[in-house]
């Protein structure tokens, strides 16, 4: 979930000059139409502990019009508060059609807190998102817009910035704990912000996940997502026709322009990563001996798996697949290769097909292409609406979650190769006779959306990778190199569900 | 929520006759179109155990044609299902497009008997009902239809059900608990269908909660449900414009046409009610010292109080409301009129102008008028669109569910006259010089709509009468024995909230 904040995304001080008085101005006049069509924008700054949530505050505050924009701090419940309902303190701050209401942390702060202490158990944690969901849908079919963003940075980042906070004695952290408890405070954190996160990132109010270690990138992204949503909400409303006026920005268009501003995941894999023939044979030999194994264990115990392979053509999924198939017996797994739907698939939701395909009791399936076609292959090509792909975030966090719920084991690989090896590829199987069967039109016209599938993808790995069903990101270059990887994640992960298990 | 299924509604043999033909001229007419629009249908059957659930499917059965219609039942899990995540048998069953799936049960059988016989706490169920919650708007975004019925009917009409079906040897209740059981029994059942009625009953899937008394009366409603449901969706799929397509029937839209099928709760008050003027003046005297000390008592407890008034106009709220206010002390409570909304109010959401006036802990506060002007005047008067106040019943429902779960004791009071009667008291008011400004042109307007206002009513009554959170007809042609209801229900309320406290 978070990963994507720990990239390493800045923005030059020259950059940022010459962003921002745009953005200023475009904040402003947006601002003016706002008011016009009486739309209220909620904004929710939310995020780690010394993420400089008060910074990005202060610069909204100097970029906006502050006549039509207030803003709220949820500290300590008051008396007036504390004897009435909880949601009653965030009814009192909503802001009025037209405005621009700027919550600091939102109706988010006290869940996240009470999971982390530990006193909300999952399941009342989970109920307390039921009802933000409700209250956010309420307020979005009423016209409200709400932006929500969530500022993160990686354990190393927060732990040298509560330290510099601790010296100037501004902080509230007044004693930094040792380091193997800071590390666990962190994780333990984290874990409870991404149940909180992926509870609540809806279609119409999605979560913006934005790196904090750079306080201009951090700003000047606050700013264009703040930018980007409103100016999305005008065009929904200037329109009488809802389904013309869907929202038309992306994550990806949020960004500031500056290239360093705008490295992805993807382009943090390390693509030199190779392995030894010989290294390759006696750890492939290995591996494959134990996933046997293993695969037994788990049908003995009744432990399903389900593993996702996704990647840019030619990546080598097929060759990482057979290395699993070779190694587990046939009637304890089955490959479900996913092309075009059949007719009778298009009758359906575009769940039912990967529903069908569960594996029962201690089975495997493996999914060659899956349900994320929606968010990568159909939202790309535009063979479905903004909206619907927006919408699917959530609807496949929901689906895997029933699968992690009922006891599955699901891991998800993303396979990457460069585009100068993705072409030397293709030029291989065109050139062997029996490969040639492997490349269609349809390669090079994908392969000519190369930009726009990197931004799908980094979308998808933010909003879908979450503990219990991970996104393993797997350096392609190397065939060899990759194989083993997926090899050692899948026995790795089979290997700790069955921890314990004779 | 389930009194309206105890109303005595009936539907004559020769009525149903009538209707029946056309009913299913219009459902075959319904059912090719929705063929060819692609549209799928899911329609639940669901409700009290003997409330022939069965019955009602085969009517179906016998009105639809069979080719584009499926019916699935729940049973025992198998052990296909069983080794899977829960939903999947669910998945397993979904129509196509353009097909009627009719679902015995559906996803709701097992969470009301896992509540029923406590094997889920409220918190199990909640979580539950958030996952129904999501499938149904995963299903309704990707076009489907969702037709939702539940059967109900008295304690005394199921115990007399299920003793015939005992004769007949054809039931799964082989023993007839005891009288006091079977009330427990009852009694139970109801409130965890309540639960997860309240919980689902979402805009674009409302439950239809049908009396299941009289089978005529069951299976023509369950038609004409459906009917409408589904010429709903096809006139929303063939609008481009999706606000101009918005569904237009109601409940009341869905009832058979004859007479005795359309009685209301409205209907069955005995308005000729009525308390001697001794009895009266000893009856309030000794009711409004006992509310004086309870809301005393209530304020050292900090148990806040919320009292709602509708009614028809002049049904003698203000007099009711003036009975109270008598009686408890002026710092310990506040009457909030609510009149049209002003600038501010307007500015947000409707919830918003309640929200400000809630009562801080300990203190009372008497609504004349309410949050339920969204689904009576503002529905009938055409003041907001079907979709918010169809919207409107579960943002209710979760509003008043906050309040009590807060601590806050929730009593709400529908006060009833005859029309006879408010004409009466129309031209008292008139005639009277203090009283003429009570009296305006819109009143005379209202009265009109006596009919309309009568439906809204009806379905209010349906959809936001909770235990928790009950409403309370009041006959109301003799305003003294009114006031003595209201008293009653109100001290009733407070010495409950107060048991075991000092």
């Amino acid at each position: 979930m978070f990963e994507t904040a720990k990239i390493g995304r800045t923005l030059s001080k020259a950059a940022y000059k010459a962003e921002e008085e745009e953005l200023r101005t475009e904040l402003l006049e947006a601002q003016i139409a706002l008011r016009e069509r009486e739309i209220p924008v909620y904004v929710i700054i939310a995020g780690m502990e010394g993420a400089g949530k008060g910074e990005v505050v202060n610069a909204l505050d100097e970029w906006l019009d502050a006549r039509g924009m207030h803003i709220y701090a949820f500290w300590e419940e008051t008396d007036e508060e504390k004897h009435r309902p909880q949601a009653w303190r965030f009814w009192r701050a909503m802001p009025r059609r037209g405005e621009i209401g700027v919550f600091f942390g939102g109706w988010y702060l006290s869940p996240i807190e009470q999971r982390f202490t530990g006193r909300w158990s999952d399941a009342d944690l989970d109920q307390s998102m039921r009802g933000i969901r409700e209250l956010e849908r309420m307020l979005i079919h009423d016209g409200a817009v709400i932006v929500k963003c969530w500022y993160h940075f990686s354990e190393k980042e927060q732990r040298r910035r509560l330290k510099a906070l601790e010296r100037n004695d501004r902080s509230r952290w007044k004693m930094m704990p040792k380091k193997s408890k800071f590390s666990e405070q962190y994780q333990r954190f984290e874990a409870a912000a991404a149940q909180v996160v992926r509870r609540t990132d809806i279609g119409r109010a999605p979560w913006h996940i934005i790196e904090a270690a750079d306080p201009r990138y951090r700003n000047m992204t606050t700013g264009r997502v703040l930018l980007r949503e409103i100016q999305d909400a005008l065009a929904t409303a200037q329109h009488e026709d809802a389904a013309e006026a869907a929202p038309s920005s992306t994550d990806w268009d949020m960004l500031p322009q500056a290239p360093e501003a705008r490295i992805t995941l993807i382009d943090r894999v390390d693509l030199t990563q190779t392995i030894g023939k010989r290294d390759y044979r006696k750890r492939l030999a290995d591996l494959q001996t134990e996933l046997n194994e293993l695969a037994w264990r788990a049908y003995a115990h009744k432990i399903s798996t389900v593993f996702v392979f996704e990647g840019v053509d030619a990546a080598g999924k097929g060759g990482a697949i057979r290395r699993i198939t070779q190694a587990v017996d046939a009637r304890l797994r089955e490959v479900i290769s996913i092309a075009a739907p059949t007719d009778e698939e298009r009758a359906h939701h575009y769940l039912w097909r990967f529903w069908r395909h569960l594996p029962r009791g201690g089975r495997m399936t493996i999914f060659d292409r899956s349900w994320y076609g929606r968010v990568l292959v159909e939202r790309v090509e535009g063979f479905t609406s903004h909206d619907s792909w927006a919408r699917a975030y959530l609807e496949i966090n929901d689906f895997e979650e029933q699968l992690v719920q009922a006891g599955v084991v699901v891991q998800k690989f993303w396979l990457q190769i460069s585009k100068e090896e993705q072409l030397a590829r293709f030029k291989a199987r065109e050139d062997t006779p029996y490969k040639r069967y492997k490349i269609t039109d349809e390669d090079w016209r994908n392969r000519e959306k190369w930009d726009e599938y990197r931004e799908a993808v980094n979308e998808m790995l933010a909003r879908t990778s979450v503990r219990h069903a991970p996104w393993n990101l797997i350096a392609g270059n190397d065939k060899k190199f990759a194989r083993i990887q997926v090899l050692e994640t899948i026995t790795d992960a089979l290997r700790d569900a069955l921890k314990g298990r004779a």
